[in-house]
């Protein structure tokens, strides 16, 4: 697939410089024609049936394997889930976490980690990351471990500062688990998440899926009790004893798809070219590199993800409503004076230009 | 709306006797078009920009407002979630049972139920109604609470038998709160859920909404620990401390539906005409009477929601699926002989003989 190819598969490219994937990707007009086209099966056929619920089991089949090929593990390890929380809070209450533990974050956190962590009865420990150098973080996170802490929560790249976290750095005690947001990676740069006891993957950001999709990698399913069992988790269940849970990590799974979602995050998933990883690194390098000739100021550090974050001129948000206007879309980072740019596989250098233009 | 509009807006009627709301209802012209729509906007225009938000989030309200109407609730009360399966995970992380605590329940419940409450740390006692007159239920179910219960879990009818379990005839002690799983009547017949603590809708059963969509009735939200809290949950938050959940039952709301799906739902809501708990009876009623006229055992009591379990002769999964391949949609109900008919509002008597004629 060339650049060109790519990137003619979405139509909103057409109308704007979309730089916006660390909110939500563009969708595909392959993704939106499988989601269309499953919608009017169940429309006339109706949503019954063992063939059509073959179907859709075949369909969960194939979605874990190439969610499970975008974080490097099997399948087996991966749980389908409507969100990054949704996978947050499904970790949280399984590690069952009592007032005496402590869980160790950071201040560039989403709320879609940080809720779960804040509505666990354990102590959060916070590593001040945000105002140092990039690869501090290991260290300040490090620094944060206690005997009492039962779990590292932290993203792999800040949603806030654009920056990774190298969470593989972190120096951990044997037996204190690691859950990694993903959000802003799993899609936008290779991930190798068997280094991780969780790993979420949102299905609706650099994959490009349908809205309420997303991924658990769980590396050993036995360890996590499932606390929030749907009808997918279990294999059997007595009404007056327990249920028991499939083999791995679908125990997990918590979401009931509509089949055309299924379809429409498959389609997504496989509209990836091979190169496209490489090329959010190249295309994110020129966004920096460009900013800074501009006379910018970078909040990102070279050579992190796909996105950058840099110093607004006045009021954030307002700047960034008048780039709407313009037709380039990114975002403000709430809290802060900062723009974020989110460069994908298919953004083009002259996209980065419309930017520059119209800041 | 005449009986001929209404069943005219489902195409699946015009190909099969669709008898299968308790498992998912029939899906309307419009509400597939409303899907369309937004996917097709999502597609040219991004998911992006603070007009598209504002939309979403005004049809979140709305479609909080039409659910609460189901439910005869104020829309304060209620939150968005994506099945029963995950109200009720809501509602049992919320509450955090020891195993110091009894859950009471029965022997007629769905895992969508059941699978929460026995992930809780509480024991679960179990009403043994299924062998029993239908109107024993309640006296069976009040029979089982003790000094140690903290929550009644039931469904108000059961997708096994048809039988409403009368939940607001259970004798509860002051302070015990009651979780009953609305699937079956939620759109079926007239619901005043204001009678329960926490009630559940499912929106693609006899809503006929997509998939992944649902409801949560919470009467003092104020009373429930948000434990699986989402982005929507929070009006502020301190990373050092703790979040401020949102004032009433939004603050459990727990999925992020696409805009298609909101519409999808919303249009679903609206097809639904006036008459139609009043036809459900009357049409239940009906085919009740002419399965016992051509000699079948009925499990299902007179006079109860949506629902007709009759006894199958051989082996039920067997005729369920004789019956589709002779366009005649109905399911058999697993761990029992029993063949079960979802009567709707959009069910006509010829759709009745049409089941007979192919038993």
């Amino acid at each position: 697939m060339t650049f060109e190819e790519a990137r003619a598969q979405f139509p909103v490219l057409e109308r704007y410089a979309y730089l916006n994937a660390g909110t939500n990707g563009p969708l595909a007009r392959a993704t939106v024609e499988a989601i269309t086209e499953w919608n009017q099966r169940d429309l006339e056929q109706g949503r019954f049936g063992k063939a059509y619920f073959d179907q859709i089991l075949a369909l969960r089949d194939r979605a874990r394997e190439e969610l499970a090929r975008v974080l490097g593990v099997a399948p087996e390890n991966v749980a389908l889930v409507s969100s990054t929380t949704n996978a947050c809070n499904v970790v949280l209450a399984g590690l069952g976490l009592t007032a005496d533990d402590e869980i160790v974050t950071t201040d560039v956190e989403h709320f879609g980690l940080l809720g779960p962590l804040l509505a666990s009865p354990a102590k959060v420990r916070v590593a001040r990351v945000l105002d140092a150098p990039a690869d501090q973080a290991p260290r300040l996170v490090t620094e944060q471990i206690t005997s009492r802490t039962k779990l590292i929560a932290v993203s792999h790249v800040s949603w806030v500062t654009g920056n990774s976290l190298s969470p593989s750095e972190i120096s951990r005690p044997p037996g204190i688990p690691i859950l990694v947001d993903g959000a802003q990676t799993a899609g936008a740069c290779p991930t190798q998440a068997v280094e991780f006891d969780f790993y979420t993957v949102s299905g609706q950001k650099w994959v490009c899926g349908p809205d309420s999709t997303g991924a658990l990698y769980v590396r050993d399913p036995e360890l996590l009790r499932v606390a929030l069992p749907t009808y997918m988790s279990q294999s059997a269940y007595d009404i007056d004893d327990s249920f028991t849970p499939k083999p791995g990590a679908p125990r997990f799974d918590s979401v009931w798809y509509a089949p055309g979602t299924l379809a429409g995050l498959l389609a997504a998933l496989e509209a990836a070219p091979e190169w496209r990883y490489e090329r959010i690194r190249e295309l994110a390098a020129y966004c920096r590199g460009r900013l800074i000739e501009v006379g910018r100021e970078i909040v990102t550090a070279p050579d992190q993800a796909g996105l950058i974050s840099f110093v607004a001129r006045g009021e954030a948000a307002e700047e960034a409503a008048r780039l709407y206007e313009a037709g380039v879309v990114v975002r403000d980072v709430p809290g802060t004076s900062w723009l974020r740019v989110s460069c994908g596989w298919w953004t083009s250098e002259e996209d980065v230009e419309r930017l520059l233009g119209a800041l």
